[in-house]
């Protein structure tokens, strides 16, 4: 089966089981190599790379719905995901099925939500869905060579966005990080979100202040230098910090 | 025409010009007396209290969507909407409209887009649609003792759990406070936002370090004590922050 007959099966299908014009794209961000990375799918039908997204059943929330989703399309379960942005342009997916009629479930009108969550790739086995060549993460400093489908460029940036702006009220690390890790390992994941340096000391001052960290009696061993100190997330103020945010009034 | 014949002949409307399952809510929020008030209608059918929200018409944005929904229901133009939160629960409007049966539009699923916004309530001349008996400012101490339709005293809440944890990094007061307001001014519209009382001196200090503030040659006159020194807002550093973001990092 071609990728356009393929398509025009799971038209058929859609229509029983999905609400029409209601999508949901999960923007899962990985942290390796002191770098930010997303995960991608890249399409059998035009080779384009979308983010794992798809539809919402008709009988299900979705809360559920952008889980499962995410589950069928790459093979992740049980992540946290955050709600970051609606897209809504009448004409944001007009391009993408243009080889088919308007009869094509795909090819309405969608109005999507994006979700985001933060994860070590590492803990994953991506299994990508039969619409898919391949699931793979994407270092971000890629994404401007590689050809989307969609809008699906500009809702990473939207959650890209979100991420820099949400680390200065919520904590991030326990997904991305070892669980014994060193202040210079955490002010290289900050910088990998932020984009930029940060001042040692300023950094260490502020993420100290925020009372989320606690200093283990031991240190990572084996260098050259003077062995430094390893921390460990204080995991009832973590997840407080989480919940309520770390307001700074 | 009574309550129930006015929304037999909405739906036949609806199904022609709207999208089927997409509503938007917008929650707008009033300061006044040094409180917080919301923007709420309370409807002919049922005498519930709802949002002034609506449905998503096939051939607009839902950016515009929301701004026309607004005018619409309570004559409010012109002002900046950010989303907020997706509700999408399957039975979330479940029983609201269980005296009809199931071909009525409005009686259908519906995933809701939560928008908000916060402006002082004498800006506006407030008109309510046909389908509302008023259109008025709510006190939130106020809003547990009416009755709400669907989950919209819960959509409510969130709006007002988002704005606290916005005000870490975004500034607020542009739109509330007169053109030259005083420091203690300033802090009672914090503290009606955060539901508690701060510090004078970390207030002013926070607040004058997030350099948004043009201090006044001029004192407000008139009372007993020593004249208080006038503020305004700095408007380039102010759009700029509500772009950006303050970031703490």
């Amino acid at each position: 089966m071609d990728s356009k007959q393929q398509l025009l099966q799971q038209s058929i299908a859609a229509k029983e089981i999905f609400l029409p014009h209601i999508s949901a794209d999960p923007v899962i961000f990985g942290f390796e190599h002191n770098e930010l990375k997303v995960l991608l799918l890249k399409t059998n039908y035009r080779q384009k790379w979308l983010l794992p997204g798809g539809y919402v059943r008709k009988d299900e929330d979705l809360d559920e719905a952008v889980q499962r989703i995410l589950k069928e399309r790459s093979g992740i379960t049980d992540i946290y995901l955050e709600e970051f942005g609606v897209f809504g342009k009448k004409n944001r997916s007009e391009f993408h099925f243009e080889d088919f009629d308007e009869t094509l479930f795909q090819k309405q009108r969608f109005i999507t939500v994006g979700y985001y969550a933060l994860y070590s790739p590492s803990k994953f086995h991506l299994i990508p869905d039969e619409f898919s060549e391949t699931c793979e993460w994407v270092f971000l400093s890629k994404l401007p060579q590689i050809e989307f489908g969609m809008d699906h460029y500009e809702i990473i940036q939207k959650a890209l966005f979100t991420l820099r702006q949400k680390i200065s009220t919520k904590p991030i690390g326990r997904n991305l990080l070892p669980e014994k890790f060193t202040l210079p390992e955490l002010q290289k994941l900050y910088e990998a979100v932020l984009g930029k340096e940060l001042n040692r000391g300023n950094f260490y001052r502020k993420i100290k202040n925020l009372g989320i960290l606690k200093k283990l009696e031991e240190q990572r061993r084996g260098g050259a230098h003077k062995a430094p100190d390893l921390y460990s997330f204080d995991e009832e103020n973590y997840i407080k910090a989480m919940k309520n945010g770390m307001n700074s009034w």
